[in-house]
């Protein structure tokens, strides 16, 4: 396993990962298995999205805070429910299968960090699995 | 890993693949591990849902489109916004447990491409890697 | 792989269960690698969340049964519809790394199975794949 720190830039935000993670699984050396990738916090995720047109990642986020409001009503005390609830329903944990060495992503697909209670620095673990 | 190519039935529709992916299992010969299942596109997902009552296919697509409108007022010019958020939201990427060379399903589990954005031809890529 | 069982305690409850999975990660005596937490079920989920402040959980549980209400309208005959859907939308399999020999949670990160249809015992599998 390695890790790697990456800066969100804003309170709801992505941030492309695909290079570092790609770098990471390249230095486990493994030719072909899984590289799983995940996110050790409450109030971010990890996903798969297009990292094509900036557009996609901003209807994205917008209908992501819609289904999950900032200001729900929630119990819970520190204003960031909304980022926990999110944090669940995206996932903190993915695979990407791994051949010839490389992720083996589709050509628009993208690994991304979903920031939800930033601006901050958050840790990402890549641990990679041999088939 | 393996790969198999399905074609998806409509617009937004489930399709089971549970048989493809034991094949795809069974040919890599191993015993006891994991079976990740990736679909290489940004508007499709797979995920784990119960295969026998059709209703519960049709409950889950009506809910998903109620949840994330097809027409929600949506920048991305392609008109899939909904299709790539959905994709984000189930996620393309799963692990199912393998014993004695098979899936470990629940008896009423089945893995299913969905799709959000067809009718069209999927690839679904399999990768088994040992415990 | 190995499996526990787990009474949950309500309709839509969360159970903490990273005391079973990390037991179970230990007694597969692997070093590094990752541990898959899988539900033989299509009305519950296995999440990670935070698992310090219980208005964290009520928080989630109670949005998610916004986000898909009990009487949603479904056709499915059995009246769980909203759990098979919440099963889908969270997910029954996820990976946390392991290294040496723990779970690499984050200090705040728990892992949780998600009832939506209870109470009932639950069927946990836990498998895990060395690096």
């Amino acid at each position: 396993m390695s890790e790697f720190k990456i800066r969100t830039s804003g309170r709801i935000a992505l941030a492309d990962i695909t290079a570092e993670v790609e770098a990471a699984a390249a230095r486990a050396g493994v030719r072909a298995g899984l590289c799983n990738v995940f996110v050790r916090h409450t109030t971010a995720a990890v996903i798969i999205a297009e990292n094509a047109d900036p557009d996609v990642s901003a209807d994205l986020l917008a209908h992501l805070e819609r289904l999950v409001p900032r200001d729900g009503g929630f119990r819970h005390g520190e204003g960031n429910a909304q980022a926990h609830i999110l944090s669940v329903m995206l996932g903190v944990s993915l695979n990407v299968p791994i051949e010839e060495g490389r992720l083996r992503l589709g050509r628009w697909q993208g690994v991304m960090l979903a920031e939800f209670d930033g601006p901050r620095e958050r840790t990402v673990a890549v641990s990679v699995v041999p088939a």
